[in-house]
């Protein structure tokens, strides 16, 4: 976080959030939920989704244009609601933005660890997000001890935008990547991509009763609670009628983002304008 | 196509030839084997991948850059190996190319009408292709009286991409898609994304013996040798040792393109370049 004169945060700012597509809306619905008087403007980078099975260097590239556009806004934080841009672009975004960042890693890896009895810790993640290290590397900075099982799972991304939710196909698919898990005795597992908390039941019914699944999406909205009623920037006074609470922006297809979101949060979305994130 | 008294067009020059990803490589393969004493640069957009859930003018904006960027290696012609880019991008890139433009969609649309007995024609492709309705025009152009029936396909792709091209998740997903194309009576079927044809058995057995399958890739090079055939540009002169016959360049990821393209193209891929592909 670099320090500007010029940039004044103050409790009434909106929340920046992003995501490679529809996946942060999972976190946007928690922060609804959890922090309801909150200003929050949303980004999906509809044009360049997935991010999942991209670089590290062209996530970072990605991340940093999205930052500038949310602090355009004036926001007093930023999520991001992106376990592959979270894994990514943390370190730098945090080093370049003018606000906290809050990322959806770290406070899924601070559950596992409260949570876990035995220390077998696993991750099911996008291929970037797993071949990253990062959920390894905070989870053994709080339990040198834990062990950790990751697992990329590429194939439930386009299963959850195919609205397969609920579906033999998807038990299937879900069997094959989750049995080597089971098999190495892990008591915790974290759904370490924003889209997983919409076939949280599949997984669930895969890995048992005994296996505790970790929603990092709820565990980021309590951080950002946290966090700005540290700093005294949580927002006291609720939302009038007409008053512009929450914006939806998408770098393309915004009919479609709409129908998506709209099956996720129970608020309307009304609208979501197109940006050409490229120019930021 | 501009007329450019700078840019010269020599039956020497390279061919280029562009996808979304990996795709383009079932089009890439088959000109090797119809002619193969061309040069061939091939672009794989493995950054921005992929371009079927995409809008008209993202994918129109993407592809230009992409030909920008061939012409900087004074092509002779270019290939659209991409159903989703002929279908959004065609008309635009033929006026501002300084080459000619093969497309994958028109070579499909005509073969499919050649072939068909009963004139009752299916296609296959994803949401942007289907949405774009281009097949839809040029078949009924071809032929006004033909019935054409329209699916997307959207798991095709990332099935094919996680190497599931003989999987019974795949028949079934398959089966599904399928079904009201099966009772629509159609006799041929538009195989209109280069992703499928590596599904190609798996289509066959569900659709039956009666239906036949039309494979673009296959058409498109066809098309291609004749067009370089008719202007006196085909290479005559056979490749010699040491000479830099197809070179690959991708927007990232080089090397998951790298494995991914030794398994469809039997000619051993060496190197691929990474390019910054939004600065065309």
């Amino acid at each position: 976080m670099t320090t500007d004169r010029d940039y004044r945060i103050d409790a009434d700012a909106p929340i920046g959030v992003f995501d490679s597509g529809v996946g942060g809306l999972t976190v946007l619905r928690e922060i609804i939920q959890q922090i309801p008087n909150e200003r929050l403007i949303y980004f999906g980078d509809t044009a360049r989704v997935p991010y999942g099975s991209k670089s590290k260097e062209t996530v970072t590239r990605y991340s940093r244009q999205i930052v500038r556009f949310l602090e355009s806004f004036g926001v007093k934080t930023i999520v991001v609601a992106c376990n592959t841009a979270s894994a990514c672009a943390l370190e730098e975004l945090e080093r370049e933005s003018r606000v906290p960042i809050i990322d959806v890693i770290r406070p899924g890896a601070r559950s596992a660890c409260q949570v876990t009895h035995n220390g077998r810790i696993g991750i099911i993640a996008t291929e970037t997000t797993i071949g990253s290290q990062v959920y390894n590397r905070y989870i053994t900075r709080l339990n040198p001890k834990a062990t950790i099982v990751e697992k990329a799972c590429p194939l439930f991304v386009p299963l959850v935008e195919e609205g397969l939710w609920e579906d033999p196909v998807t038990d299937e698919i879900a069997r094959r990547y989750l049995t080597e898990l089971i098999d190495r005795d892990i008591d915790t597992l974290i759904l370490g991509c924003t889209h997983y908390p919409l076939i949280r039941a599949t997984v669930g019914r895969v890995m048992g009763e005994k296996v505790r699944l970790v929603n990092p999406a709820y565990e980021t909205a309590k951080t950002l609670k946290e966090m700005l009623k540290e700093r005294d920037l949580l927002r006291g006074r609720p939302h009038v009628l007409g008053e512009d609470q929450y914006r939806f922006y998408v770098s393309d297809e915004a009919e479609k983002f709409k129908r998506f979101a709209n099956s996720i949060i129970k608020y309307g979305i009304l609208s979501a304008k197109i940006v050409n994130i490229e120019e930021y």
